[in-house]
């Protein structure tokens, strides 16, 4: 394997790793970012706040399919990393991100992309701080780093969890995975508003910005849904030392569960960017009243017990088999 | 091309994406990092300094070679981004790392890259904060993003230089190009001290964070060498809106700069990571002290004018010709 030969021309109407930048992400950029002009951008922490940071990768065919929207594709890449902020309490602050495109340059796609990006990045009250581009041989690999701040100590962990408290969760499960069926198995034609909304939430997940503020100092523990409800529950069951039952009827599912095979499946369906907390049962109406606030469904679907790991029971009480949870990638 | 699984079982003795988390990369997370087991880290900022922000990314192929030792690339990835950061004055604080490896995965190559990311990461004092593992068909890609720290207000820019400074580089040209050269034409039998100290430089740059601290106050603007150096000084040239003059004869060039062809094409080859800086000449001794203190060279190498641009003249003060100044991605 050959490596960068930094004589080699290229072909001059090709716009170049600068041109992109300049054309592209020099508009996106915020304060402190120097239009992307410098070696790096400089941020100053608002007094008596922590920052608070989180990275996640996406590749083509794995996280997105290559026929998702561009626009969707960064809209869905910001709100991945803005939903762990959202489940730490955090809000936004700034991000950076690091793109390898295909050598072969599809500039529309990357037009779109930063189009999408700059609507999300208003849309969440967000700038971008700073980056890389560069091309691969490979699918597409997307990586951003959000940062986000929060009142000293007010973080919401995922080790509070305390047998006793109820679990939560906002919104519904299973629409990003009824809508990444839709997509994979082309049932789009003749499709209801319903269907629509499943793809749309598979491709522009919303992260609960305003819900994880208003769970500060309510909720005991929290995270958010990227794997699956059972994944992601497991999680917050192992970080707590706890045990932690769902009771499969109170899940608050799509209405089109039925595709992907109902409630078992929905919960074991990753990408619905849910936040799934913890609280003592004391607070549950302050819960409630936080979700009406924040224009969000709160839902109770079990309870943590002394113990260790997740288990899923039916209205009868019996435990229900599922399917592996969660995405491996290896 | 299909889209992610989630149902879909995973032959039992491979290492999940969650095995591999906490078995190489949990060990480094540094405070506020929570063991990796948590949606996002915390970090409180210190009283009166201000963070600095960069992310660079690295594919196979290009930016490092497939046989490469996985623990210099590591040490590499690292390095570029401090070398950002030095550039700026500021030292490491933290960082976050997402890596997409290969999906038939050599988990002795992640172990030395863990391994060589530790040594790195212990030789600067900085912890890591978090990230994401995915994997991809494609060839490897990794990307980090580095978190700095400086006193409020000292950031050295790229846009400072003024008609009349000096123009300043650290250390040697040419090195990273010659060991690139060396390893690619399969130049190591019978090699010499200078040979391995040339792929040394080209697989574990060093980041001249010690330096970039220095010249906090001193330098006129600052820039971390990796285009190359005339691309480099072009930025600084662009962003300070001025001209800048490079002699030739004054670049303190690798002792191996013969193997690519000499200086003219040193100062186009990338990758030596050294600060290229400028100063008032009424700076120069308490910078040619600064470097002294630092273990660094310090040389001088040409002049800020007014105009634009960059321009390289022999000991006659000749134009000097030179092939495409820095690496086109596309």
């Amino acid at each position: 394997m050959s490596g960068r030969n930094p004589t080699e021309p290229s072909p001059a109407q090709k716009p170049g790793e600068f041109d992109l930048i300049g054309r592209y992400f020099a508009p996106l950029a915020g304060p402190g970012a120097f239009g992307l002009g410098d070696d790096a951008a400089v941020l100053t922490p608002p007094p008596g706040q922590q920052l608070v940071f989180t990275a996640d990768a996406i590749i083509a065919g794995v996280h997105f399919l290559a026929d998702d929207p561009a626009g969707d594709v960064a809209a869905k890449l910001l709100a991945v990393n803005l939903s762990d902020l959202a489940a730490m309490g955090a809000v936004g602050a700034g991000y950076l991100i690091t793109t390898a495109w295909p050598r072969v340059l599809d500039e529309d796609w990357i037009a779109d992309f930063a189009q999408g990006l700059g609507t999300a990045q208003a849309e969440h009250e967000i700038a971008l701080l700073g980056g890389d581009t560069v091309a691969t041989d490979g699918p597409m690999c997307l990586s951003l780093t959000a940062i986000g701040e929060l009142p000293m100590g007010s973080a919401i962990r995922r080790n509070g969890a305390k047998a006793g408290d109820n679990i939560y969760v906002s919104g519904r499960i299973g629409d990003a995975g009824v809508g990444l069926r839709i997509l994979c198995d082309g049932l789009m034609d003749g499709t209801t508003p319903d269907h629509q909304a499943a793809v749309e939430r598979y491709r522009r997940p919303r992260p609960r910005l305003a819900l994880g503020q208003a769970l500060r100092g309510l909720a005991s523990a929290c995270i958010d849904i990227s794997d699956g409800l059972v994944a992601d529950l497991g999680h917050l069951a192992a970080q707590s030392r706890a045990a932690m039952t769902v009771d499969l009827a109170a899940i608050p599912l799509s209405p089109l569960a039925g595709l992907i095979g109902g409630a078992a499946a929905a919960i074991v369906a990753g990408d619905d960017y849910e936040l799934l907390f913890t609280a003592a049962p004391d607070d549950e109406l302050r819960l409630l009243d936080a979700g009406q606030e924040t224009g969000t469904t709160v839902s109770r679907i079990g309870r943590v017990t002394a113990g260790r790991g997740v288990e899923v029971v039916d209205a009868a009480g019996v435990k229900v088999n599922l399917a592996q949870p969660g995405y491996r990638h290896f």
